[in-house]
């Protein structure tokens, strides 16, 4: 086996618009040290191609392909919602990961992901001390719901949250041209189970005169005070933008989305709180409306990506190869915020058992204190993550995304049932 | 009274994204011709401000101001759903008309909407011969449903095809990454009551390689050769993207929209095909979903308007002035293909008499046989509507659209109830 150890790049959990760039960090910056990092590897559908050898050899695609994940969202490799469990649990898939690293000479580990890969990459980060084979383990962050612990933001928050602001503005100029014989009000369902990061984005809006109300999960849903505000918004303002988290719980600690008509499959995943929040304004007040659910066009929307999540997203790739290089393990570079206006940051470093597991919540501070909108410190934490605009190129009218080649690695290994 | 005339503009139904364009080439032309057009008025909320007598000034705002207005989307002086009863049936409407015409000097009429405006804009036509007030009224077209007669395409439908298509394509990128573990079918829902066009667009991505199911408010929904279509993508490539209107109806006539559980306000307006779509392939296969209803987002997404499409709504806008300065009455301005490849086309001219109440609907050749997707032919025809891409411009990560002064003409007469 050659001396030089290959690398394996894997994306977990759900996508975003900028997880792509991470992953032309990562695979740009290590093309460079070919002295140091042989082979780039990706693993096909995340953890999952990795207990399965399902490999990529990224080496085949051309660097301007490359260069274009930079401008792609979803994940060029496939993603994976999948968690390895503890080491005394389940020896069986540790034991694979290993079997399948030393088939492939894999000595860095990069996972792209939220808070439980993070866990997953720690757990890997320790095969070293627990099944004695070297591996530097490096976690890339990533999540739209900016909850990861220690680094300032999450890539993924800042498009994402560019995009519910502008879509919010977009949509509420509309009612506001149409309220005086048609509707009068428009809720907005965006992502955010646990953490209302990605409703706060449309407080942005606080400049442009919008009489908006935005509920937040961590704000326990108070029908009749919630009514009663975006009445008294149509009655002064003729209308009235609702921006409605999907994880927005009702006092008995059920969902909003389950109180309705969707439940049948709100086991598997949320959304439908829109539809039920518009029906309650319309029985109470017989308001004219309109619902949209943003879902995943809010999350896939490079179209609209901010440049400055874009940037954040390559320089953490870049930087964990650069950390795994400099002989790290088990480590995660961290976004270091330094000043807010102007925006400066720089790229850090956290220990992935201080950030494996740990959620980050919205701060309280950052909720008004009638619980329907922004502060003006969260207004200042979230602005300068939207900022810029990095579009992609197009091409008859579509943005020109790259569908990489990925071509397969030959396999060594036996078959492995998941 | 000054022998020069002057002119009122209203908008009229559903905005979106271009319709501020047209306004734009519209006072601006008119703004150019100041020997013969006086002042330029803009109705408050369409048509329901000419008979309030709210009117505005468009002088008092800033030709940086007007310039900006190709930028915004949303109706910049609001917008109506009001439709004009015949002459014999609602005199009282028309004689207000004439009187708020008259006191106001107005000699030229832009009505900027759809087929029931173009309606509105025949009846007050007519009103010179009728009632003996001269006044030149000229439509100016706008609907995103591109259902208006004669024209090519009708302005607002290239920009929300475009929007429409990117999405799809964006989100089906996510499936692609998911399904492994997660999400096996996404259904997004787009506007369309009557008409599949907005739909269509979707199928633009044929060279994107999306496994997909449209579902055109053409074609009768047909449940187990729908299903079936799914699942054998689901099978063949891991996921499926299916793309429903909003006006699809089952074999009893009755919307697909109203089958499931959001009646309650299907009274009022469509909106919720999705998560019944949603919940049949759950049922039926169980495969985990997500879904997202576009609604508002789509029509006023000014963010990725098509530049073909602004720039037809702006040519649209400033050809109604120069028609009305030749003295024509009662025509619109149509866009004229005059090939597809390269894109050519010119402004044309219709008689109002064969636009009113006339809806085109999709050709049945643009439908593929089966029923779920375009034709070459459909897709020649919409490619060029969504070419070229004409962002805004953006200030702290939001697009900077404009908000006019809108300064009110006094009154000069008594209250009018409506």
């Amino acid at each position: 086996m050659a001396k030089k150890k290959n690398a394996l790049y894997a994306q977990s959990g759900g996508v975003t618009a900028v997880i792509n760039a991470s992953a032309c960090g990562v695979i740009e910056t290590a093309r460079k040290h070919k002295d140091k990092i042989g082979k780039v590897y990706a693993a096909r559908n995340g953890i999952v191609g990795a207990l399965m050898e399902e490999l990529i050899d990224t080496g085949k695609d051309s660097a301007t392909n490359i260069a274009a994940l930079r401008y792609t969202p979803s994940g060029a490799f496939g993603s994976a919602r999948y968690k390895l469990k503890g080491l005394e649990d389940n020896d069986r898939e540790y034991e694979r990961l290993i079997a399948v690293f030393k088939a492939h000479n894999i000595g860095y580990f990069f996972y792209n992901g939220g808070g439980d890969s993070a866990d997953t990459c720690f757990k890997i980060s320790r095969l070293s001390e627990t099944l004695g084979y070297p591996v530097q383990a490096i976690h890339v962050p990533k999540t739209i719901d900016n909850d990861l612990p220690i680094t300032d933001c999450c890539p993924g928050f800042g498009s994402v949250a560019k995009y519910i602001a502008t879509s919010t503005l977009e949509a509420s100029l509309d009612v506001r041209a149409m309220f005086r014989t048609s509707t009068k009000v428009f809720v907005l369902e965006v992502m955010g189970r646990h953490a209302g990061w990605i409703a706060a984005a449309s407080g942005l809006l606080v400049d442009h005169d919008i009489p908006m109300v935005i509920l937040f999960p961590e704000v326990t849903f108070d029908k009749d005070k919630f009514l009663a505000r975006v009445n008294a918004n149509v009655k002064k303002f003729g209308y009235c933008t609702v921006v409605v988290s999907e994880g927005v719980k009702l006092p008995d600690g059920k969902f909003l989305a389950e109180q309705g008509t969707v439940d049948a499959f709100g086991h598997v995943h949320l959304g439908g709180a829109a539809p039920v929040i518009a029906d309650m304004v319309n029985k109470a007040y017989g308001h004219k409306l309109h619902w949209a659910v943003a879902n995943y066009l809010q999350r896939s929307a490079r179209h609209l990506a901010s440049a400055t999540d874009v940037k954040q997203a390559y320089e953490v790739g870049k930087a964990a190869v650069q950390f795994a290089l400099k002989g790290f393990n088990s480590v995660m570079p961290t976004i270091d915020r330094v000043s807010d206006k102007p925006y400066k940051y720089k790229i850090g470093m956290a220990k992935l058992e201080d950030v494996a597991n740990v959620e980050k919540f919205m701060p309280k501070d950052f909720i008004s204190k009638d619980g329907f909108g922004i502060t003006e410190k969260c207004r200042r934490y979230i602005l300068p993550l939207i900022k810029g605009e990095d579009y992609p190129q197009y091409k008859d009218g579509l943005p020109k995304y790259v569908t990489l080649k990925n071509v397969a690695v030959p396999k060594k290994l036996p078959a492995f049932k998941l």
